[in-house]
């Protein structure tokens, strides 16, 4: 049968759909078992070496022989140790001793998060350097501002990705705090009191620990808890949300009559039916995984108050959202570096734009230029106002009306009033803005470094 | 690679996953091609006969064969059009003449969820009928009624089976009431005006609808309104909960505390370590889904807004999103099924739990009484409440407290009072009540089969 | 102390809101237990006329004495009984009998929310006549249509503004559709058995139903299911959602670069800073209240899986839920009306964006046409998109383009390609489409006016 | 009229519901009109100690009169700056110079989240105080631990306390972690960029700062990103998951089957009709509330991806999901307090569940001493299973079961039985687990307070 969920084959990277693929998953809960074994070992509870062993009897177990053992078990990792004990002769006897399944499933879970995680947070990173280079490559592209969808005042491009710059830094800075809490292991038992190795249980938990490389949980019932699986989430949809509002950005300024930017043109068909066509497609892709991600944190949030020491109501579900999320969001961020690869910039739609208000964007610098001199604010606020809607109605040049208001003309010269109508003069820190947003973002980037340094 | 998503392996039925599959969605589109080519042929706006070469040659073409095309049209319809083009001689050069990508996507999902729809609702009724059997066998088996998880008053098991029934009558005229707006053909072109027709557009419209059995849209614009397949959601998410709710009182009543109910044994490892345990694993499913498709929408909405004359941000979550949801409902469905079919009364334990609290669950049939004899309700309430207090702290039974109360005995005789704290003399309407919910829905199934008895 | 909600100040008509205050909420309680009280008379189990009676004391009673009373009854329907008891002489005495606190306040949830829907099903009304005036008044005129933010083909504003027609309609369909399963009495007792009323429950129910115009639940538990309510909130999102749409297209067409629509000035403020500008404020609170409904839908989907014959985890989150949902929805019509009725078109900057890429959009038309002539459909489209492709690189007009191109001008005069390339030319069915929406429409609107037509 | 919020009259403390009343919001955007002018006057563009007028005339102006204005400007901070304006004399000419609205809404919001965030910390913080003391005196109080419902194996009350401190320390730390994204100043004027003061921006700023003890956001738009009011109630919305979490607990063990815990009684009614109930309404309440906050969730994700510079889709719904997310968070921590203070536990219910499956929930525990005396996992989990099955089936003691059992019999004495089947004797690590908990918590709380010991 054919499949049926686009995550199979369209979305994601072959990195990150390979993590979470069913063979991947398995490796790593064998893994898990054997980091179990040999904290069993290390408590004197189990023969050593056996570790060794599963891990070696365990390279033949396929997601096919789980599905086929899980029709007599009913339990997909009841099919796991029943088929390790199967194949691994003497240490068989020892596999899975005093383990719940979610010992091995929620320590899996922390492998393969690690990685995901670590895919996710490189491929941001890689999109904040690029955005930084971006940032200063137009620090000095003048366009104008928007709020409203209307034209306020004049900004720089620069400054607008200097911006998305600080956004995607307050996203690392959230990933690498969850981090703590999310990747941990979760060798406790059936209940979480490890009971079934009596006053060893540290021991078998330390050592398990030791070779995955993992933190474990403080405490745990028969499971990790399910807060920081719900932060992650929360986690993944900001992000997502935040690299849609930029997709957002390419979608409206290459609308045609905008015309600033637009999505590389990629030779291909932009319309089944329209030929002339070029569509934000990478973008509008973008706005709608990001809908997704989304979604996932409701259910994700409902998971967190299982029954007593657990009850199930997480499982079915987490097997869909955990991959579905890390995948999504993977796609996000490939689609958003291509996006921003591919990345046209139109400086001469920016200065049209720039102009097409015929100078009302300035207003503001002219009524702070008149409380300069004397005029009360909500005064020369009105003035303004007034001066503005005129050369709006008759669409003659803003300077033109400056100039024929007796007031404005008294306090002001004609190059006095040219020189604050030129959006040049009326960019503010813009550039020291976007410095300290850069700033922020590479000590961010810095810290990220520190704290993964010693990873490969 | 080994798939990353449990629909393609692990939940839903065959039939339901098949409908989603690539290969199923490419059949209908290829499918709605030729209802589009006839009706181009009835309008005279292409070669007679056209459309049977499409059915044909359309036989050859894969999913793989998209891809590849893909590569070059970066757009699967695109794609394909392109392929039948190739493949389908001289008629290929009217394939796809004047329609939208979404002429063809979105009457294809119609076709799709006519299909889907119609295996949820099937399932749905035979849920249906088997509950009211249930009902029907269990109308007389006494049990008590809880609210707050506290004893309330008694009931019978076939009444609360009975208010199931009613829930689910609701879903079942959700569904058939959405259908008129969601199962609808979208031929209409580019932005919808079927401009490329001429003055031909209802009649292209009309022949390729009664191909495929279908009403069109009164309107649209690039694509059908998104309104539908919101609305699909929510009634997907409401039927979704309405299950989940009869899941959580099969997981409640088959607490070893309570007893009442348990899931079929399976001859299957509860646990993966504690070998007595018998879990309620598939109503626990059953309540883990519901929350992945009360996530779904949240996207589903937010897909309804789209800019203009339609933006592409429907477009990939609903690749996810409407497979998932009708997959996983259908695992509910059947899930649920399950759980009926394999499900063990218990008499005995309701018989134990009803006498739990000594009598105190009919405490409000004495005030009731009394209130017949002339004490005001709200008197009656405090002296009951009192007497309920001090038969529970004493641990006596609430017979014993009547009797032993100066103002109950001088008003009623022992035996009077025997009867009124009978359970079964407590049940008011309850059988009425079950049978007009049963009429209720039996009314609604008979209209659901009026509906779909020309279908076969 | 000031309050804290702003919908206590700030949004929703005064009729609306008014509707969910303490005060007309309690009124209708009293109504209800009146009715109950009448139906108790009528089975014998309540002295005559008792229910005038509690109609008449009632109205002494104020939220202030229901919180004094709540102080010691720890629940607010306890408290309202307690009063009506202590203040209804004789008739005290059988106020509540047999009734369950849900009995009251379900069924005064029926009341509020009847004539809340009708409040909205009103203003939805008139905002589709009004919709319809505009679309016929603006039949003709030309604008582009937009495709993923790019020019697609043309259409006229009276076309786009009936798509909007059509999907307003649906929403009141399903608002009527609704209708019937949520606006229900709900008197049945404390698990819905109607215990306390031995075999006299249909009677009890009957005669208050007639009091209150209302039809009963066929079943239910200690309350009525809650699948409508969530009903309720998903065609109140749905519907949201696609004023939200309207008022996007309204952000977006009045962009200074668009300039085809916008908001009526008011002869406010703009900005605190801005004097120049106009913001579309009335659209983006439609956008943002949309968000506000679609996110109630969670937890009134949660609400459905309540355990055994009801726990209370409904309660709190419904007193919410409930009243924001409609005064919010409430809101956005209002506003929603507002915008229409200010609205203002620009044909001109309709005019000048139809001719922004030149003649490009008209291409379709050629393909059109060139398949007539017995070109394939496909190379057709190849040969225009590099003729398209070579137009928008040199900035030439696409007639010139096509002018000069050998194929074309072989097939084509100068004259029959100027007619192709006329905008008014390639518009299609658009007029019948609209008025098979608008009739569409006109049908939903006759059966609602039918349905309701005895009502006042 | 009367109120219609509940948030008015009914939910939240005092403390918290006066943060958020307009005056109260008034008040501090008032304080942010004066820090900004004092950063004028520090860079020399208003005139000296015009910040101390602003305090000064500030305090007369109340919601009542920015109403009135609002009519006026359309715009409530529009409002504000006008009465300030009108009633600030001399200085009235430089209120508000070159600031946007959001300036002034964005840092009142930091003022009042920062004291929101304090409450919500505090009573978190009191709330692990109570119990980790609660943990410390029940540690040896043995129960069941259930999973799935059913009985798995002994854990006690103290353990089970312990998993819910460490969680709410992980809800701690993440309240910590977003404090600093969230609670920044903003002034940076209309698009950010500071224009109007030239290149005093930062001068302005810091100054402002300095006063209102704020740290600024590196870089804004026209307003301080979204992402942060996410992450704020993605992190509510976490806590109040987990606080439903321990409410369910107690629903569940407060059942009259299982009667472990209860709600203190408070001498009120418990049902309207049945005098006998005492229910777990602020637990139901407490769940009721978390699909509230869950909920908001949705709409502050939506509000990340705004247009440019900003658009106002964030506005209307804010001013609802910020003061409603905060309240309803805050009354379920009071309502969290108050279930814990009136907290009745029941030890020999306790007792009594423990022995309720007659020694099977120690099954695990005679397999563990099977294995340890040679016979592998797998077939001492098939050999056990079995010895339950039977002892289940004939209903006899677990014990009772393994003495018939050959191969027990023959590898254990009665009295090894008996040790390894009392649950006293398989707690494995529980204190010690407990205890690390514990110790997690209180570094938490330390930082906690380092963190905060200078703010009062």
């Amino acid at each position: 049968m054919s499949s049926l969920c686009p995550l199979e084959y369209r979305y994601g990277s072959a990195e990150m759909r390979r993590l979470f693929t069913r063979e991947e998953m398995l490796r790593r809960m064998i893994l898990v078992e054997a980091a179990l074994m040999k904290g069993l070992e290390k408590a004197g509870l189990a023969p050593r070496d056996c570790w060794r062993s599963i891990m070696i009897c365990g390279r033949s177990i396929r997601p096919e022989d789980i599905d086929r053992a899980e029709e007599k078990t009913g339990h997909d990792v009841g099919a796991l140790t029943m088929l390790l004990a199967e194949r691994c002769g003497k240490c068989g006897g020892y596999v899975h001793l005093g383990a719940t399944s979610n010992d091995i499933i929620d320590t899996a879970w922390s492998l393969v998060l690690r990685d995901a995680l670590r895919i996710i947070e490189e491929k941001l990173v890689d999109l904040m350097r690029t955005l930084i280079g971006m940032s200063e490559k137009y620090m000095d592209l003048i366009m104008v501002g928007r709020t409203h969808g209307q034209h306020a005042l004049p900004i720089t491009l620069g400054f607008k990705l200097a911006v998305y710059v600080y956004e995607y830094a307050r996203s690392l800075e959230r990933l690498m705090s969850l981090e703590d809490r999310l990747i941990r292991g979760k060798i406790s038992g059936a209940v979480g009191t490890m009971a079934a190795w009596g006053n060893k249980g540290f021991e078998v938990e330390a050592e398990a620990m030791r070779m995955l490389g993992l933190k474990p949980h403080a405490i745990s019932t028969q499971i990790a808890p399910r807060d920081s699986f719900a932060e992650l989430v929360a986690a993944a949809a900001i992000l997502a949300s935040q690299l849609e509002r930029m997709a957002i950005e390419v979608r409206e300024l290459s609308r045609p009559e905008i015309g600033e930017l637009s999505e590389k043109p990629r030779g291909t068909m932009g319309s089944s039916t329209m030929p002339h066509k070029s569509n934000p497609v990478l973008s509008e892709r973008v706005t709608s995984l990001a809908r997704l991600i989304r979604s996932f944190l409701t259910a994700s949030l409902e998971n967190i108050a299982l029954w007593h020491e657990r009850d199930l109501s997480n499982s079915a579900n987490e097997r869909i959202i955990i991959p579905h999320t890390l995948v999504v969001l993977d796609e996000m961020l490939e689609s958003s570096r291509r996006i921003l690869g591919g990345l046209r910039v139109y400086p001469e739609a920016m200065q049209r734009n720039l102009n097409l208000t015929k100078g009302l964007i300035l207003s503001e610098a002219l009524m702070i230029k008149l409380v300069g001199k004397g005029v009360p604010r909500h005064q020369a606020y009105k003035h303004i106002q007034a001066i503005a809607g005129k050369a709006s109605e008759r669409k003659i040049d803003f300077l033109e009306a400056c100039l024929n208001d007796p007031l404005i003309s008294s306090m002001l010269t004609r190059s006095e009033i040219e020189g604050i109508l030129r959006p040049e003069n009326y960019l503010g820190m813009y550039e020291k803005l976007a410095k300290r947003a850069i700033s922020y973002a590479n000590l961010t980037l810095k810290q990220y470094e520190g704290e993964h340094s010693l990873d490969s």
